[in-house]
């Protein structure tokens, strides 16, 4: 089954917002064994939204649009898959009724000309709205057309609760994925170690994906039923681990802060973390998920240098010489922020992000500790690339110095 | 001028990454007055890439392509863009001399295979290698067709050396934008303060961008010069400022976290923050841009409740009652965190990130406060949307606070 998505709104032509709708929709898809051939962005535009979507469901089984269900005059969606599909569209009284006694609830006045938005295509079933737009679908000529709200979470509740659903009854298949997270290792290092597998690959197949320091290795498999996909991946994932060592990361989760995470939690630790060059992005990550609370105990962001002894207690000396950028100062930065939260694990980040050298270490220059219990361990990272790169480099180094130590050590 | 965007790689399609390549580009290219009509991704496929480079290139003044230009089997985009401009490909010595004498600089071998990066379509103009991989572009049949690296940074390099400067040299008019940052209102409450002018547009054009609790109003003019296209937009810009009132943000900056730390660099004054749902996201803002050590001291992420009190000094009494998430402990913990870090300005978040309820206090309750120099403001706001969402409103609501604090005390 072969899908594309469709994302509408100049917003995203004038590069206001990246099209992260189409990432999620086509990560959802491809978790569930759909093809997802082509995204397109189209403006606001008539003439070239009919275009897009008139040769997207003339190509593919599946088409899924975003955005341009709202009620202003921009939002013409619904009149372009109109035209696109040659169906006419009809007032659907059922949900002008809902939209009217939204409005009441919440003791408001309806623009009239918000009845635009329970405007379908004839035919079309719709998806009941999150906020005040409703999405549809309809089979047209092949072809099973989708359009939904651009507002992520909205677009992601109709997702869940009707898209992916919906497509599973169409398709016939499962692809089921599994990841192997790679650390300290690099795209070449680890290609290197595993390029017989790749080069061999059928069902699974094997895709990487690089960036902040870290690898995800994808194998992917292809089957009737679930537990026959597993079955594919499994001697695969095993052989692919052997061979990465301790670089192919050990534990639940779908990033580094989860699998940190959720290993504090089996041991009932908590972690607090020492920040310089990351500037409170090594806490963020730690608590990007619910729950972080069971494990979570602080963060302190010391980027003044003199902040950094006042408030870590690092050692005025160490500040001096070999000064803030070093493997000592990142150790006692550690050390204190396990102190001061009273936490398990303390982890630091200290290093030079750009775009100049600082007290003589060049850019790129990344020192990161873990204290555990009485243990101390730091490593000397390279980073590379821009700022944003090199500070989510730190967070990476970080994670993973963190779990290996954890791991190690009772 | 009419230019699209064709993001190559397979893992766009399994969204593994969002197309940040198209939305940078889009907002470079709408900067120099170029209209983008069309983004599109395509996988690792010569037939699929072929006919969107041809249709591109048939509809479009500028294509510009991002990725498949590295060395491995995949790599295929040179291959397709000579496939679907009928152009040859021909080995480019000089680049393969560059090539080898960059690895042999290394001390590595070159793998022969790599030399495929130096196959270009007849005619073009290679664009100097960043990484390993040259660019290059071509002009055929009317249409400009330019192909850059996809790692963001390689690709970022080659814009700003090469691709902006060639593009100003076809384009015959500038397009100047200027944004209102609008904080603190909401995009509905917006839209009514400007709607009337919003509905004259015609040049300057003007369009919105929310998210996150604030509210970008782009104003964008076209002309033959800069300096005409600014005099279009002054009295417009003035017009909407006074309409927004203090809601429309005064100061230099793209971002609030930009303006608050310019104002504080005018006034030799630095900020400390204590962060508790957002985890350590508001010291990131504050240290994204190079040069943030001039007014940011640091922060303290007291997640867990007990760390309010041990590691920011909030009072024993207010944790209990009212509870963390309250006006009164935002207040003590934008104090704590001034004192802590000795800072001028203290900022601070807690609240309800979700997804459940906290200390009896619904998803969505946050408070933020800001304590300069003897002066304490707190504010209650209701946070909408995802996990993700909340964390965003709040760093954006504590920043903004900030800045009306700081404008409004000397």
């Amino acid at each position: 089954m072969i899908a594309e998505i469709i994302g509408v709104g100049t917003e995203l032509l004038l590069g206001q917002i990246a099209n992260t709708n189409a990432q999620r929709l086509s990560a959802a898809l491809a978790g569930i064994g759909v093809d997802v051939f082509y995204h397109t962005a189209v403006g606001d535009n008539l003439a070239r939204m009919t275009e897009v979507i008139g040769r997207a469901a003339g190509r593919s089984d599946v088409v899924i649009i975003t955005g341009g269900l709202g009620p202003t005059p921009d939002d013409i969606t619904r009149d372009a898959v109109s035209a696109a599909l040659a169906v006419p569209l009809v007032r659907r009284e059922d949900l002008a009724r809902d939209l009217r006694a939204f409005f009441e609830r919440r003791g408001r006045t309806m623009p009239e000309t918000n009845l635009r938005q329970t405007d379908l295509p004839e035919g079309a079933v719709a998806i009941a709205p999150e906020g005040t737009a409703p999405g549809f679908y309809l089979v047209t000529g092949g072809a099973l057309v989708i359009a939904l709200p651009g507002v992520p979470w909205e677009m992601l509740q109709m997702l869940d609760k009707v898209v992916l659903p919906l497509l599973r009854t169409h398709s016939g298949e499962v692809t089921i994925s599994r990841e192997v997270l790679v650390a300290g290792l690099g795209e070449s290092h680890t290609h290197d170690r595993i390029a017989d597998l790749v080069a061999a690959q059928t069902n699974p197949t094997i895709a990487y994906l690089a960036g902040y320091g870290l690898v995800r290795v994808r194998i992917t498999a292809k089957s009737a039923d679930e537990d026959d996909a597993l079955a594919l991946i499994a001697p695969l994932e095993a052989e692919i681990r052997e061979r990465l060592g301790r670089h192919a990361v050990l534990g639940r989760g779908r990033t580094l802060a989860e699998v940190l995470g959720n290993l504090l939690r089996t041991r009932s630790a908590t972690v607090a973390v020492a920040e310089s060059l990351t500037g409170g992005l090594l806490g963020a990550a730690l608590t990007e998920e619910a729950g972080a609370s069971d494990y979570f105990a602080g963060a302190a962001v010391a980027y003044a240098t003199e902040a950094k002894g006042s408030v870590l207690g690092v050692d005025a000396g160490l500040l001096a010489d070999p000064g803030p950028v070093s493997e000592e100062v990142a150790g006692q930065m550690a050390e204190g922020a396990a102190r001061l939260f009273g936490a398990d694990l303390g982890l630091a980040t200290t290093g030079v992000a750009g775009p100049a050298e600082q007290n003589g270490r060049p850019v790129g220059t990344i020192f990161v500790a873990a204290s555990w219990r009485g243990v101390k361990e730091a490593r000397h990272v390279r980073g590379y690339g821009d700022r944003d790169s090199m500070r989510g480099i730190a967070v990476n180094s970080a994670l993973d110095l963190g779990r290996l130590t954890v791991q190690a050590n009772p």
